[in-house]
């Protein structure tokens, strides 16, 4: 099927429009008790997917908002061949959605919290930034990183103060 | 819900018997055109999990063996911490598998062929060692690697020469 004719769910005019969106899907899963993640995959302006994080709801330890993305934005192009797009994401991906993004061959990734505050957070990050991932894996995946950091670290104490959710 | 009561796909007795079963999960996933490779998840003994890899068929290219064997051994106890449970898997976790494993809790893994051999097969690793993953992270999780190299290994040739698969 071409890409043109399939159904988008939307169209961003800017990087700030598509952090808003992966912002807006973080929003989703606090409200719903889920950890303070979202993502948002976008190809020539053109939203392919949105997700928050979904651990707790679906007792699944890897259903990252970055992994529920590339999932989603696959199933969406009928891929696994995400060269072109770009992964925005509320905080730097840990070393499982970083390698994620690899295997699906992700072209960028912009991002605003870091992995530190969601350690901060209570989260068992592993400590190992993005970018130290990239240099160990020669990837030359694009890095964003601080990107509306501001609105994207309150998304964790937010979530903190409404006192639904729990790190993991 | 007691861990007694649950119902185990069955009981191993030893290390060689579980991966056994993770090398037939490889075997079922090669003849149906995916990629050479399986997990199994054992926790005291009984087997709470076994799958192959699935990226192809499910146009996923987050479903390795050891992710979909991770997200198995959660429904079946019903929790995200996997702590106490043994991952077997033909080849060396990639390091989205390695964080996944680091995320579940998993406390051991045993794991046959290198990500080197899965390079060789063509498959576009990152070149990161599970080891050095854990160093970097500091996880104590055990590791015994080249176990039942051999036999874990010979999935690459056979199925390179069934020709049935490709790699990605």
């Amino acid at each position: 099927m071409s890409e043109n004719n399939l159904k988008f769910l939307e169209t961003v005019a800017s990087d700030r429009g598509a952090m808003k969106l992966a912002i807006e899907a973080a929003w989703e899963g606090i409200k719903k008790g889920q950890s303070p993640f979202g993502s948002c995959i976008v190809k020539n302006g053109r939203v392919l997917a949105c997700a928050h994080n979904g651990v707790w709801e679906s007792t699944n330890p890897t259903s990252h908002s970055e992994m529920n993305a590339i999932q989603g934005a696959c199933r969406m192009l009928g891929t696994i061949d995400l060269s072109g797009c770009v992964l925005f994401a509320t905080c730097e991906p840990c070393p499982m959605c970083y390698s994620a993004a690899h295997w699906a061959r992700i072209s960028k990734i912009v991002f605003g919290a870091k992995i530190k505050d969601a350690q901060l957070a209570g989260f068992n990050e592993m400590e190992i930034p993005a970018e130290r991932m990239k240099e160990m894996s020669e990837d030359k995946i694009e890095f964003v990183s601080g990107f509306m950091e501001k609105e994207c670290r309150r998304l964790f104490s937010t979530w903190y103060e409404l006192g639904k959710g729990k790190p993991y």
